[in-house]
C-alpha cells in the first residue's frame, strides 16, 4: 500500500475483512474451538480497536470512544494498554453482537475517514499503516480461523462453494544454487516493513542448493506411505512426542474414507489433489519430511537470498531458522514494542507468502512465526541441500 | 400434566421453551463455556431430537427425519442410540444454525401434532410424556446456562429486565419435628414419576428436627465474615481442597465491589438482598455452614417425610443422601434405561424445586442430583437436628 | 487386643509393622510411585508420630521429641497439628534415612513402654488404643503399598517366595436369605470401635438374598470374555469413562502373556488360579459384574446383619452403600475429630476384612471406605439380590 | 582425555562418578522427584550400560551381559536399541539397588579393563572416548540432580560441609570489543568433540562488546528489588507466562528468611553472597535481566570468536542463539545418531562450563543445550551490547 494514497488504501483494506465474512453466518462468528483460534468477530473488533486505540484517541481531537468496555474486551496482548480478557475466554463473549461490532467498524471508519481527510502527522501516518497491515494480518488468521471452526464441525459446512484454495500447483521444477559468500539481508528500500525486518545485516552462507517447487501431496503420501509417521528415526524427539501424543497419521484436514484420502477445503470436503502443493503441517512433519529425503529445509537467509529467482507465494515455508532478532534490533517504547519483539523465543520463521495472504502483504524479507507444532495455517516444504 | 390431555401439554411445553430464549440474542444460543454448561441451540435441539427418536420414528408410519445428521449432533448421552458427538464439543458446532434448529422444532411439533390427532398407544403415550418432562427438566437447564454464559460475561449483560429470581424470601420459620418411625418414601400414585422414584418402600427414621425456612444471604455473610472459607475443621477434606484450588471465597456470582457484596442475577449486576434465600451454593459449602451452625443437612427421606408440612419450592435443596438406587430398582431395557441410572454414583440427592423449575414439574418424592462441587443451579440450604 | 493388657499389645503390633518390612531392601522404603501410595519408610515414621504427638507429649512429663522436623514431616492429614508436607512430596524426602525411622521407633518404643508401666489415665488409654488401631490400618497400606511399589517395576521382583496372598478359596456356596424387618446396625459392646460405626441404630431392610460366596477369577474371566470391559449398558456412566480413559481391561496387577492371564502377587508372577477369589477390582468393575450378573450388591446394612451367617475375610467386600455418617454422628473436636468425619463424601463402603489385615483388627460393623476407582486394595465381590 | 592413554582414562573417569555419590546415603540414590531429574541410581547404572551395549557387546567376543534386564531399565532414549522405561518411571524403579549397580560397575569396569589391554580396533576406541565423554555429561548431572533432591527436602541436608560450590567471584571487569568481519567456528583439531560441534564454518559478525565479567548475585538483586519479576515490557511472552504461572520471584534454590535472601548450597542452607556470580536462572530471566540492563545476551559465534580472551568456566552461560544444526551436520546412522541431532529444536545454547562441569570436559566450541525454563544447571549470564 502506498503512504501517498492512505485513505483508499485504509478503506480497501476495511472493506477486505468485511468481504472474508461475507459467506458467514451469525453464530460462526462465536466460536474459539482452541485457544489460538480466535472468534471471526473478535477479529473484526480487535483490528478495529487497534485504530480506536492507537490513531484516534491520539489524533483526533474530541475522539469519544464507541463504547468504553470494547478497550479491555478487544486488546490482544497488548499490556501496556490495559487489563485484557484472557485469550482463553474470547469464545464466550457473545455481546456485544456482531450487529454491535460491525457497527463499532462504521463509527471508527467515520471517524477515521474524517481524519483522513487532512492527516499530515507523519507519526500518526505510519502508525495508520501499521495498522492496515495489523488487520492485513488478521485477515490471514480470519481465513484460517474459519477453516478451523467449519473444518472441525463433524458435518463439514462449505464456507464458499469453488473456493478450495489448497489446489495451487508447481510451475517450476529442479534445483537453484547459490554460491557461497557473504550476503546482505534484512528490509531496506522506503515501503512498509515491520520491525523484526529491520537491522539490513551481513550473513555468510555456505553453497547449497534450493528447490525450485515446493512438495506435493502425491510425494507427501509417498512418505507417510513408506512409514514416515512410524519410523522415528526421522524425526526430532519432540516431534515424535508430538506425533503419538496427539496420534498424527496426516496433515491437518485429511480424513481417510473408504481407503482414499479426503480434505476439508473451504468449498468442502474433497479428494486429495496429488499434484496440488502440500499444506498444513506442522514444522515437525516438515523436518522429518526433509529428513526422509536426506535434505533439509533451508534457513531464512538461505530462503531470502535465493527468493528473487524463486516462484513463491502460495503457502507459507517452514525454514529451519529460530525465530530470533537480527543484530541491533531494539524493541520499541510501550505498546507498539510489544509487536514483535516478545515472541522471540521457541518459534520457527516461516517466509514466503500463502493464498490466504492479504493481497499487497508479502515482500520477500517478511518474517512470518509460529510454533513448531501449530498447522492451522497454509503451511508448505520446500527443501534444500 | 395430565395425560387425558396430553396434546395440549404438549404444545404448553414446547412453547414454554422458546419463551425462555425470547429474550436471547443469535450469539447467545452458541457457546458452552464448561462441559457441564450446554448451548442453548442444543438445549432446543436435543430435546426435539428426543421426539423424533424414540417417538416419530418409531410410532409415526412414514415419519422421515428432519435431517439425519442431527441424530448424531443432538444425542446427549444415549450410547445405544448410536455414535455422539463428544460433549465438550458442542460449542462449536455453529451449523445448524438457530434459525434451523427452530425449523426443526415446527417440523417436528407439526408431526407431533398429527401423530396426536388419534393417538391411542399407551406405550407411545407414555413416552411423549417422558420427553415432556424431559423438555422440562432442560428449561430449568435452558434458565441456569443461559446465567451462567451471561454471567461470566465480563459486561454483565441483562437477559430480562426485573427478573432478578433469587430474591424470593422465607415466609415461616423455627423447626418442625418428627417423630421415630417407620415410614414410607418413594411414588405412589397415578401421575408420572422418573423410574428413580419407583419402589416405594419403607426406612426407619429416628427422631429428628428440619427447618421451616431456607438459609438467607444475610445468615451466609455471617459465615463468610466469622471466617468460614478459613477454617478447615468446618469442611470436608474434598471440601477444604475445593476451596483451596479454586480460591473459593464466596457463592457463585458474587463480587465484592467497593466492599459490598453484589451478585449476578437474570436482572443484572445487584447488591445482595440479606433477606432473600441463599443460592447457588456447592453442597461442600452447604455442608460447611451446616457444620458451623452445628447442625446438619436432612437426609432425602427426612426431607419427603416432612415436605407436606414444608413450604418449599425456591431453592433445590441439598440433603446427605448420595444418589443411589432405591431398594428394587432396575434399569429400563435399551436407550430409555440410561435415563437415570447409570449417574447413581458419586452425586448428592437434592429435594424441592427452584425458582427455574418448570411449571408443574415438582413433587415430593423428585430426586434430583448434582456433584457436590457444582453450584450453578439454584440451590440453597435447609438445616436439620 | 485387650485394653487390660495393653502394653503387650502395643509390642505386638509395633513389631508386626516391621515384620512386614522385613523382606525389603533399603530402596523399596523410598518410593511414592502415585500419590495414594505411600513409602514404606513414611508408614512406619508416621504411625510412630501418632505415639508421639498425641500420646507422648501430651501424658509423658518431660518427654523430649525424638526430632522436631519429624512433626511436619511425618503428619498425614491432620490439619489441626500444623502444616504438613504435601501428600505428593512424600517419595522425595530421602532424608531422614530408613535407618533414622527405626531409631525413632525405638526412642519412641522405650518412652512409650516406660510410661505403660503405670498408666491409669482412661483418655491416655483409650488414645493408645486408637494409635495401635491406626497403626494396624497402616499395616494394610503397608502390605499393599509394597505390592503397588514391587508389582511396578517392569522386573516384578518377588517380595517373599510362597507368599502368595490371592489364593484363598470359596468355602461355601448358594444364597442366605433375610426377612424384612427393623434390625439394629452399628457397635455395641465393650471392645474398640471407630467413631463412624458408633450411633447403633434402626434400619429397616427389604426382604433380600445375599451370596455365601465371593466372586472367582473363573467367574470374572466369563464376564471378560462375554465382552464385559466392551459393553457400556452394564456400567455406570462415570466407569465407563474410567474404563476408556484409562484402557482397563482386566483387574489391577493382571497381565496377558502368551495368551494366558498372569497376575502380580507377593509370590512373583503367577498364572491365574480360575478357583481362587477375584481380587483388585474397582467398585465400577464390581457394579458392573454384578449388573451382568443380573443381581446387585448388598448394601451396608444388609451386609452387616447377614454377617453372622456368612464366611468372610478374605477380601474387602465392596458395597452399594456411600460412606455417610450414621444417625447421630458428631465429629470429635480437635485433630482426633479430623481422623474419619471429613472423609464421609465420595466413597463408597467396604465390608469385611482381606487378607492383608492386620489380626485382631475386623469385626462385622467395621466400615471401610475407597473411592469408586481404587483397586490397590485386596477387593472383592458378594452378591445380593 | 588422551586416547593413547585411554585405560587410564577410562578408570579415572569411571572412579570420578563413585566420588560424587560417596557422600549420598542409599535412599539418596532412589528418586527423581520431576521428570528431568533422574535418581543417582539410574545415571550410575546408565553411563554403564553404555560401555555393555556399545562397547563390550561389539567388540568383547564371548561377554556376557551382567543382566538382561538392565538393557531395558538403563536406556535412557536410545528408540533404536530397543524399547526404553518411561523416562517419568525411573524413580519408582527400587530394584535391582544401588549394590546391584556398583556390582553391574565392577562387572563391566572388568570386562573393559581386559578388554583395553591390547585394544586396537580404532572405532572401539572413538565409541569408548564417547562413552567417556558421556559419563563427565552425567556427572555433571549427577551433581545437579543430587542437588535438586536434597534441595527439594524441607530438612535441607548438608551434602558436604565446606562444599558450597556457588561462591565464585569474577576476576576481571569491563567489556572486550570484537572486530566486524567473517570468522570461522565450529571444532577443529586432533582431540574429542561432540558432532553438534563439527562443521567449522563461516560466520559473518557484526562489531560488538562482550563483558568480561558475569552478573552477580547482587547485580541481580537490584533487578529483583527494581520490579524486575513485575514488569512485563522486561519479558518475553513465553517468559512472563511462566513466572506468572510458575509465581517465580527469585533464582532457583533461593528462600527469603526473616526478610533476607539464602540459598540453598551444597553445603546447606546460607545467606547470599552479593559479590558470587549469579546462579540457577533460567533463559526467560537471563533474558529479562539483560533487556533491564539494555544489553542483550551474546549469540553463540561471538561467544566462541570472543572466548580466547575471557575468564570462562564457572557457570554455563546462556546465549541468545538457538540449538540448530551447523551447515553440512549430519546425523550418525543408528543409536549413536540420536545423541545430539533429534533435540535440535526449542532448545538454547550455553557456552562455557560450570563448577559442576567434569574435569578436561570442556572447550570453546562446546555446545550445551537447555529449555528456556530450565534452571536447575549452574546456569549464569554474561552479557553483550
Amino acid at each position: 500500500m502506498n503512504i501517498n494514497n492512505i485513505s483508499a488504501a485504509y478503506n480497501t483494506v476495511r472493506k477486505h475483512s468485511e468481504s472474508i465474512c461475507e459467506p458467514l453466518e451469525t453464530e460462526d462468528y462465536v466460536p474459539q474451538p482452541v485457544p489460538f483460534v480466535s472468534p471471526p468477530k473478535w477479529h473484526l473488533a480487535h483490528s478495529t480497536w487497534f485504530f480506536e486505540t492507537f490513531i484516534l484517541k491520539n489524533f483526533k481531537p474530541g475522539y469519544e470512544v464507541f463504547d468504553k468496555d470494547f478497550s479491555f474486551l478487544f486488546n490482544s496482548y497488548y499490556n501496556n494498554v490495559g487489563e485484557r480478557t484472557l485469550r482463553t475466554d474470547r469464545g464466550n463473549v457473545t455481546r456485544p453482537t456482531t450487529a454491535n461490532v460491525y457497527a463499532y467498524r462504521q463509527h471508527v471508519d467515520r471517524c477515521m475517514n474524517e481524519l483522513l481527510e487532512n492527516l499530515a502527522d507523519t507519526h500518526a501516518l505510519s502508525m495508520i499503516q501499521l495498522g492496515l497491515h495489523h488487520e492485513q494480518q488478521h485477515q490471514e488468521l480470519l481465513v484460517t480461523d474459519i477453516k478451523y471452526i467449519l473444518g472441525h464441525n463433524p458435518l463439514f459446512p462449505v464456507y464458499k462453494a469453488g473456493h478450495n484454495l489448497v489446489n495451487s500447483e508447481n510451475t517450476e521444477s529442479g534445483f537453484l544454487a547459490v554460491h557461497e559468500g557473504v550476503y546482505n539481508i534484512g528490509f531496506e528500500g522506503e515501503g512498509f516493513c515491520f520491525d523484526n525486518e529491520l537491522g539490513r545485516h551481513k550473513v555468510y552462507l555456505h553453497e547449497f542448493e534450493i528447490s525450485k517447487s515446493l512438495v506435493t501431496n502425491g510425494e507427501y503420501i509417498a512418505f507417510m506411505e513408506d512409514g514416515g509417521y512410524q519410523n522415528f528415526n526421522l524425526w526430532l524427539d519432540e516431534g515424535w512426542s508430538w506425533v503419538n501424543e496427539h496420534a498424527v497419521e496426516a496433515p491437518m484436514y485429511w480424513h481417510k474414507i473408504n481407503g482414499e484420502w479426503h480434505y476439508y477445503t473451504l468449498a468442502g470436503l474433497q479428494k486429495v489433489n496429488p499434484d496440488a502443493m502440500l499444506s498444513h503441517i506442522s514444522f515437525y512433519e516438515a523436518a522429518a519430511f526433509a529428513q526422509w529425503k536426506e535434505m533439509r529445509l533451508p534457513s531464512e537467509a538461505e530462503w531470502e537470498i535465493a527468493s528473487d529467482r524463486l516462484d513463491w507465494g502460495q503457502r507459507w515455508e517452514w525454514t529451519n531458522s529460530s525465530y530470533l532478532p537480527y543484530p541491533g534490533f531494539t524493541k520499541a517504547k510501550g505498546a507498539v514494542g510489544e509487536y514483535n519483539g516478545k515472541f522471540m523465543i521457541n518459534q520457527m520463521v516461516l517466509r514466503g507468502a500463502s493464498v490466504a495472504t492479504s493481497p499487497e502483504h508479502s515482500r520477500k524479507t517478511y518474517r512470518n512465526f509460529f510454533h513448531a507444532h501449530e498447522r492451522w495455517q497454509y503451511t508448505g516444504i520446500r527443501l534444500a541441500r
